[in-house]
């Protein structure tokens, strides 16, 4: 090139690195030469149970509309979560999937001079999200693999303008109580907007563990987000929100990309959004799932951190890129979460009993030739 | 609130005026108590046959993969484009439509500071994209409804990053020559990012229209951006993309979101992509019913901008909303231009044939009233 266009990029954007998506099962399939069918990915935390039969029914009697541009107000998924939530439509921004929620959040408050703060192990695309924005981040240790919210109370500087909190966390499995929340956010000066991520929320079955919406009356400053990707089934659809005051949703909407979200991604999670059945499946598939692997885990002897979403993370008690290499070659997917700073641990998704088995049986034999 | 949140926003995002789309046939349905199917929309640049039915075939197909995120990759959309544009894998860079890499792009490039270039009447989302990065736009006045590339070339300012061409443009369907492009390339500096915006190139049937593309490699300053809303009929999907140097792709690559491309999206638009006999249909039922609206229109006595698009702009010769309005109760969907200061003017895709009678049939008659 006659000059380094690059070299001219927005700094913050120059020394991003780049997200590290789970291995898709048709990239390892061309990789090793294995059959598809043969692959059991446990990788990105998706529902095993496959779409519900709902939201496929709703795509199929909407694909001729796939010539059309999606409704930019989403009127009937914002109609029809507004009341399953009993929230005003007004509260709600859509993002295609909540990781687009996070960055329109990062985007609308972030800058070169101001700072956020999150916790050692959280979600990296807060991370990348900061960065993006030309801000700083201010990443505070965790305590026991989970989020340390006095310590982060207390990290919050003048500068600082967003803070975010995941519960429970990915990928440690870590969840804060009610209490601990409320204690938190009463410590939080009412200028600092305080993103919590509940991305796994549906999978929790915990007295203690609070619904952020419930809290938004109480704290203007707090933005709930949520997803389709998990409990219900749409990972492929990219589907995310977040909940708010009214006057905060109002300006994400005005950066928002007006079709964020596709056609069929909205009439399929209209359709699985009062779908209680698959709901309720999916919640059972992953309690037992999760007793089955830590079980597993336990009887291997490798240490694992308790978890209240669909995955597990266990300590190698090694290099565990050997471990998920080694379990890549008997065609099963984990994820290494080097890149959280954790090098010796690989986090594994709940499947479907005959996946969490072929998943043991594989650790259990990789674990001999290590 | 305790204190504004959104005073303390970032300052661009707080000046943005959100996007105007089309209005959906559901919410007029829903407005005037209409039957869906009675209703008529040319407003949005849709492909009026619908999806093709290569893309329904793929998505049927892998209905079942819904439950799994994205390959963020794109390997097989990404490699039949690469051999479909003849160039190298690495060049090209996904968006959930080309809105969103319009966005990557003055995400990647603006900032406080610094200026781009567009000219009057161009695509409104240059505007907002430059805004919300908080970056100044020199709208360079027009000359017969379409860019003025020497008045755009000295626009240039040393603190400029880049430059939007549309070609065709969107709303007013003008287009330049390949002379008139490489002409303006070769003046302008080799710092600045030049985006040609080519969302509507299927549909122009013309020798002397350049195919930015083939361009590249004698400029490593421009980008190409396409879309599959239009000609491929997947609007309501959300796939577009950008083609450019290596070194840019990579870096756009890093902000881009890593499953801003839904999994269905990306299988429809590999079958769509081969499927010539569903191009040409379009590109043909496009070509008849341009030359029918522009027969009725004249024959009625509108002028309008001839076009090399899927759409015509005329101008009403009156309030534009008038006109738009007595449309819509009968049951026609246009768009109003007047956010394009365009306030006579009202923007009309080309339908069906049945469509566009049903258009020009109500055009004739809110003539009379009006």
């Amino acid at each position: 090139m006659g000059c380094d266009l690059v070299e001219l990029a927005v700094s913050g954007v120059r020394s991003l690195s780049p997200y590290l998506p789970g291995k898709p099962v048709e990239e390892l399939a061309r990789e090793q030469g294995l059959d598809v069918n043969a692959i059991v990915k446990l990788a990105s935390n998706e529902n095993p149970l496959g779409p519900a039969p709902s939201s496929l029914d709703a795509i199929e009697r909407n694909l001729s509309e796939l010539a059309r541009y999606p409704d930019g107000n989403l009127f009937n998924l914002r109609d029809a979560l507004s009341q399953k939530l009993a929230v005003q439509p007004e509260q709600i921004t859509f993002g295609n999937g909540s990781n687009d929620v996070l960055v329109l959040l990062a985007q609308s408050w972030l800058k070169p001079g101001v700072s956020a703060v999150f916790s050692q192990y959280a979600f990296v695309v807060y991370s990348i999200a900061v960065k993006a924005a030309g801000a700083e981040s201010i990443v505070v240790p965790a305590r026991n693999w989970g989020h340390d919210l006095d310590a982060m109370a207390d990290a919050v500087r003048d500068d600082t303008r967003m803070i975010f909190l995941a519960n429970p966390n990915n990928p440690t499995g870590t969840a804060f109580s009610r209490d601990e929340l409320t204690g938190f956010l009463d410590k939080v000066r009412s200028d600092v907007i305080v993103v919590l991520d509940e991305a796994y929320f549906e999978y929790v079955q915990d007295e203690e563990y609070p619904d952020g919406i419930a809290l938004l009356k109480q704290y203007p400053n707090l933005v709930v987000t949520r997803t389709f990707s998990k409990a219900y089934g749409l990972a492929g659809s990219r589907v995310g929100y977040a909940v708010s005051s009214v006057e905060i949703a109002g300006l994400l909407n005005k950066l928002r990309q007006p079709f964020n979200v596709n056609n069929l991604a909205e009439c399929a999670a209209v359709a699985v959004l009062n779908d209680d059945e698959y709901l309720e499946r999916s919640r059972a598939v992953n309690k037992e799932g999760l007793q089955t692997v830590a079980a597993g885990l336990r009887a291997m002897g490798f240490e694992y951190i308790p978890s209240m979403g669909n995955f597990i993370t266990f300590d190698t008690g090694g290099d565990a890129l050997v471990y998920y290499q080694k379990l890549l070659e008997k065609g099963v997917i984990v994820r290494p979460v080097a890149n959280y700073g954790m090098p010796g641990h690989l986090r594994v998704s709940i499947g479907l009993s005959e996946e969490n088995e072929r998943f043991l049986q594989a650790l259990e034999e990789v674990k001999k030739v290590v």
